[in-house]
């Protein structure tokens, strides 16, 4: 595998520099830590650096709290903000669902044979129809139905598992309701949502409906980052299948799961294995 | 090759009525012309059926005009408008460009390899830039510039080139210039513009500028008839190409070029084969 | 969708003859049935004609025992073969299987959804590990183990299954063990495999293995019939995935594996809504 | 840009050991030159280090002949190979060709417009048929016709240009002559090939007419290093496009003309920007 089971990241941002590379890097040599993979990029017209490491301790008795205590003051040079995460690492996640289950299907079976490595605390939903999907898998369903006039209280019972299970992660797998400016705030850089067009093409409801009437020749998808602006947060990732005249809405949906299947899955990837840095609006994404 | 030098190409469209395939092939049938490709579409929604045949006479005196005056009146019977089309058959051509000249040149080598059909009569710009690329293909070149005052001057000059020359088919090949309304109705079915982003999204000027500010992980191309909506015309194909946080505006211009240029030549293929069909702002493409 | 509920299909193949296509579409047209979608071609290295027609009866009563004793003789007279198939039709399937299993989740997946219009009578593995996938969909699940010895008796049981099950279709789910030529012949037509290789590369055991030996920079899937050559059977279709240096061979087999479900997924899917046709090793089909 | 018009690049090897990033990173820091983007690679099974940094000094005065005088006796610590790379650096570049022209067309519009940075000495063919197109670039074109018998004599005229241009990279755009062991080894890491088939597909002669028999329904084309197994050296890049069964071998020829100048066009700016570093018969590119 790319990362064995000894590998450790480390991600870190900061404002351009000369030096950025090297505060990370000698640090790591100086801590016998070998570096197995390395990406850094300057963002040139925002003056913003941006570094991720794969690396393996050389010596056995290798102690994360340490290694972070003795790094802050060095980052702290630089207003470098750092993340280290240890091999095996599982994000506590929290998915949120509707009716239409192909993301969801999908992801627990990356997350049954090991290959979404995430530690799955809840599957939410303001309908009852997954819960034997979830059931299936072990995992806990709670169901909140949700009406214009209950919106708040049941937002408030997402927060509430969302508070209760520590998730770092929440998954929108096709969950099909606004969330709150507060919700949105409070789940800032954490959750990630798969919308079923190429935007900014499409935003809102039933994209696959307005792409149909436009006769498009390509249908998308994209997984990006909540934020305060609906189906505006920071792109992580996208893809596209090609259509042509014989697809009629409901052929364009069908078509479109795969493609929604693959970019969020995908996005998630990237986000637990820290490939994804969040500045201003927008992404980088050190992808493999 | 596909279509052999001895090939004819029927393409027709007209509402949906039981015997609208027999129609065609019956007559083919009887005509002693034999069909080597054939696709149809019932558009359901719009009730609007569409037909394109490759064939092959079985005898030697094939005779397009008596072929034409048979079928006028079994067409009639269906509200069928249909049009026949050669082997050898190549559009009298002129093409449109401004300073920016991939899609020429690119159309250009295919022209000059033969395998682009047309018959180029003249190639008009609004700038001298690209005359040396035409006159090594020995191809007429056309300065016309332009300013907001002398607009509809220009434009009655690039109109009477069309004219003289006969022109069935009109290429925006990176034309920078708006066409007026008129210009449009007139050309309405046979101009082809290549506009570099996935439309609708990124419509209007420097649509990779908007791209990059909109951080997408895809940047495109779309080839679309021009209509009197800017950027609004029906589609006729659309390709991609994957990008990422290295890629600043310069570099999504750079990395465009390759798909507009493919983009374009697909769909100027497509024209020429007759595997466009128009109807309400949409395209059926036969496409392969 | 694309294929209305009352939609019926009818594939055809015979050699090439003046008057292939009109024996089809004036048949279909006196028996009142409207065409929404046709496609034929014509193999002209081979002169071999095959066709497939969409259609709707335009009249409520029809037989499609009366239409096809009707069509018989027609057909007779161009050596034509053809298959109607009825709407809802949903073939009877047998999926093999061994350990993995991706594809099968997959399937299972879309086979629950009704987006896989197939029968599944049994899963059949030479390992038991698949059983409570099976299960959880209500499937009988056969566990017949397999060593060099028994081979014979354990292709005799799935032969056993295949013929009470009266399975029209048998998907090699990732089935790691070679079929006899007997059963190659047996399921000839009938039997769609996934390889996990872009074919004719890398034949035979650990396909990911040999790509990273080799050092390529893309790896893919086919999805084929089966014959008694070995990975050599006819290709229905064919996708790849781009990979690079950081994928060690357990990373091309993860990369590999969405590509493999998608390829067999198209594959089924091709072939029950008969847009296949096999000739002489070579496929015709007519994608969507 | 990306690369903006003062960035070095800095590529290493070296075998795998604690300190491979810092020796590196840490010198560039003591020089003073911001790294703008960097990549770094160990590669497990054969324990081998990558290393690709973009930088730019920091100071006015940068002398590149210092630089690596000062670097030399730290790489050799680490026993690493490294090569520093000017911003504007045109390799200089003679360029193969026979008689098809898609590929060079391709290259000399790259050429052209400054998106290939190379210096391109000479064209080389065994055929007249392409001197006007080198000649519309005002470059010198020689002709060296070739036989069996003359062949050792043809292949001889051909080094003298190598060098006597001094060309440090040699470029085969569809080059139909094999070239001998001895020329081989000479260009090894610096003639890249393209060949029209998804390697190890196909090799040899005519790979879309072995291609067609073989009934794929994807082609392909693979840029890579020569070596002395012909078609087996290193590979750089590789593309598909799909086809299906309306393609004959000469539509495949011609559908393939786009893939080969976009897969040759690309491994040959991986190569000019360092991205590619060979071992063992590998290739690692830190693409983009």
């Amino acid at each position: 595998m790319s990362r064995t089971p000894d590998t450790w990241i480390l991600a870190a941002q900061c404002p351009s520099r000369l030096g950025t590379v090297d505060v990370v890097t000698r640090f790591l040599k100086e801590q016998r830590c070998y570096i197995t993979e390395l990406q850094s990029f300057d963002e040139r017209l925002g003056e913003r650096f941006f570094i991720r490491a794969e690396f393996r301790p050389e010596h056995a008795g290798f102690d994360a709290g340490a290694f972070e205590a003795a790094f802050v003051p060095r980052a702290g040079e630089f207003d470098m903000t750092f993340e280290l995460t240890a091999p095996g690492t599982r994000p506590r996640t929290v998915i949120l669902v509707s009716r239409a289950d192909h993301c969801l299907n999908d992801l627990l079976y990356r997350y049954r044979i090991g290959q979404l490595p995430i530690d799955i605390r809840a599957v939410v939903s303001n309908h009852p129809d997954l819960e034997p999907l979830a059931a299936w898998h072990d995992l806990p369903y709670h169901h909140f139905p949700v009406s214009p006039e209950t919106k708040p209280q049941q937002e408030a019972q997402i927060r509430a598992v969302i508070e209760e299970t520590g998730a770092e992660l929440v998954i929108l797998a096709r969950y099909m309701q606004v969330l709150s400016p507060e919700m949105c705030e409070l789940l800032s850089g954490r959750a990630i949502n798969i919308h079923h067009s190429l935007l900014p093409g499409f935003k809102g409801a039933r994209p696959y409906h307005q792409a149909y009437e436009k006769g498009v020749k390509l249908v998308g998808a994209t997984a990006h980052y909540i934020n305060n602006d609906l189906d505006e947060g920071p792109i992580i990732t996208q893809d596209v299948a090609s259509v042509d005249h014989t697809h009629y809405p409901e052929d364009l949906v069908a078509k479109g799961r795969d493609i929604e299947c693959l970019t969020l899955a995908r996005a998630i990837d990237y986000h637990i294995e820290r490939r994804v840095f969040l500045h201003q609006g927008r992404t980088v994404v050190f992808a493999r």
